[in-house]
């Protein structure tokens, strides 16, 4: 008799829900479930989203006896020295694009790199990290489409000129640091089953 | 036999020598000495200066077994809905001052905030908490004199249109955030010295 396989599934702490919709298509093209849970955490200062996010995760695995992941992601912009970098998602929610924009203004370099850090960590256990990046430039304008982060003013290099704001979620999901995270996550989850 | 009461001590945590020169001063001229310590917390991610203070003084007298004062401080700049704020110090390293000005370019509304959180903890106690403000207006342009943090840019309300690096310790000890949340730590110490 053969048994069936059942199903990864991942406990997905976030409360975002632009990130929880990129997060399901791209691990559920592996076939893996993806089950959010509200994040409650309090996230450490530091400038490595590594470290922010494997703390993360290793104290909700705890307080929570479940295997959980969690995504750390910023914009670090090369002029101004990585800014906004970890502290990416304070900064939007003050001076929001447009601050970023203004701080660019007469700027003619304007490379940007977009990281994205995944932690997965079982309670009890190390946390395991996995890192995505996308290289691009910081555009002149705040583009259109999906207005999630700093999506509107961030054109990826391997693309046409469109901003990430531009992109389906699909497209997206083919360049973005967070899918080139998750998809290490997705393939380490896949051997580690394999092997289990 | 009269006995000498022994002198108040506080061990003060920071990394921050500008920050040190300016407590000592406010401390010693209630007579309370100041024992500088390196600070090797990792501070917490939140809006609320409180929270990281307190935070970070209980960690640290947990891990000496002393009592410890810890201090964050922060700009908050109304017209950028309170940024930098709790991320004063790593926006300051990255865009800095200028980044700042910029920002405020061709903005009319410049009211600002200095805040400052004391927090004072003995091991295994729960942590007190003492705020200062200073209200002010971000300057069109740098100011001279000593260059520590936002200083250059920062004009108090109180004074003659100096920023406040343009004041001496002294001075700028008689209006400054810092000095009204030490002020009331020192105060309480005092009574608590009496009472014991």
């Amino acid at each position: 008799m053969k048994m069936a396989t059942p199903q990864i599934k991942v406990n997905f702490a976030s409360n975002n829900p632009h990130k929880i919709i990129e997060v399901k298509e791209i691990l559920e093209s592996f076939g893996i479930k993806v089950n959010p849970l509200k994040s409650k955490v309090r996230e450490i200062q530091s400038n490595s989203l590594e470290e922010i996010a494997a703390d993360s995760a290793r104290i909700t695995a705890q307080a929570t006896c479940k295997s959980i992941v969690v995504e750390d992601a910023g914009l670090f912009i090369k002029v101004l020295g990585g800014f906004p970098g970890p502290y990416s998602s304070y900064v939007y929610d003050t001076i929001g694009c447009s601050g970023i924009l203004k701080l660019m203004e007469r700027v003619a370099k304007r490379t940007a790199t977009f990281r994205s850090a995944v932690s997965y960590c079982e309670a009890n256990r190390e946390p395991k990290v996995f890192i995505g990046e996308t290289e691009g430039k910081i555009s002149l304008t705040e583009k259109g489409g999906r207005r999630f982060g700093y999506d509107p003013i961030f054109i990826p290099d391997e693309l046409d000129g469109r901003a990430f704001s531009e992109l389906s979620v699909r497209e997206k999901n083919k360049i973005s640091h967070r899918s080139r995270a998750f998809n290490k996550l997705a393939n380490w989850l896949l051997r580690a089953d394999k092997q289990a």
